[in-house]
């Protein structure tokens, strides 16, 4: 929320040895913990994360309580990371996103911006069109919001020197009744885990694959 | 790929301040550049961005070509930033994803990491049984893992100082006709510009609109 001119906060080396460092943890040390600092600036770049249209249709749910995340393992194959990591985030989408939603965004930039809703006629005329497609499609779009700001949390992640692990191998309704989802009117569509690698993860060390620039690139 | 301790190239402030710099350019300075060391580490980025069992179902293609820039502004509501952003990267998801493509993956694992196929059986037939799923249901999950891809490139642009707007707002159809993405077996899904946003761009200085973080993130 600055309007200082930033001008660059890494050198093109240090950021790809930071996504290079970066890699699916496995096995985090249990008792490996992110800084409190460090921790609220990952949840601030979650809010700070792009969104079409700026609607933000996202909610991350933090599981601090332990006994819930022991419930939680065995709806994600029973993967450790789930227990150990010193942090477990549930990305969920908003449910029948729908016009309510759409005034509750109006609402918030009116009161940000100080502006008259009255200004912001067609850009809500635009927002309500795209949230007036078939249901599946509306969530389908919002759930690719939500991806995006996987996608935030992963690289900031890597910059701030947290190991993490994004992960879709979990029985989505199970955690949304766990958690009780559901009647608060949101959906889980990824989680991701973070704290610190283990020294005894194999796979921190194992080369990444990746396909060559060459093929992955392409100039047109 | 280093595998020696990347502890963090960024403090929680400076990502912060990158992070609340960013926003989605509406208007570029058409003489801005990225530098090119900039740029091949923006490039190397999108290849090191995570993606389920790290398939990499996408391709960035990067529209260099100012003729073709020209005819894909007017599918995409003829926004500037089409033709005067510095970059032009068309994100696409691999069509028909299937077994052969899951083949390609275990044949670059087998290489990479010097290990004999045949160890890959177990993890083979996971990735089998996901793309053995509806068509349909295939194209949007790997769709979203694009989406990581976006939410990478957007973070490590303002890493990096460059400027960028993530695009949704063009027909798809018509951006892989004029590319010719379709025979090559690619579909665009999002796009992102990337360069200098001008001074005379007014949502430069607007304020950032989110919800607050307590409604953004909630503790369980």
């Amino acid at each position: 929320m600055t309007d200082t001119a930033v001008a660059h906060i890494a050198t093109p080396e240090d950021l790809l040895a930071a996504l290079g460092h970066r890699y699916a943890v496995k096995k985090f040390d249990p008792a490996g913990k992110v800084p409190d600092d460090v921790w609220k600036a990952l949840e601030e770049a979650l809010v700070l994360s792009p969104s079409s249209f700026g609607l933000q249709p996202w909610k991350f749910f933090v599981v601090d309580d332990r006994a819930v995340r022991a419930k939680l393992r065995p709806a994600s194959w029973d993967q450790s990371q789930i227990t150990d990591a010193d942090k477990l985030v549930v990305f969920a989408v908003r449910k029948c996103f729908g016009p309510a939603d759409v005034e509750h965004f109006l609402d918030r930039i009116a009161e940000v911006r100080r502006v008259d809703k009255e200004t912001l006629a067609s850009f809500k005329q635009m927002m309500l069109h795209s949230v007036s497609q078939p249901p599946e499609q509306v969530e389908a779009w919002l759930t690719r919001q939500v991806y995006i700001a996987l996608g935030v949390f992963l690289a900031a992640s890597a910059a701030l020197g947290v190991d993490a692990c994004p992960m879709e191998g979990f029985d989505k309704n199970e955690f949304d009744r766990i958690l009780g989802l559901s009647p608060k009117g949101w959906k889980a569509v990824v989680i991701a885990t973070a704290g610190v690698r283990s020294a005894e993860d194999a796979y921190a060390n194992a080369e990444k694959v990746r396909f060559p620039l060459n093929e992955v690139v392409q100039h047109l």
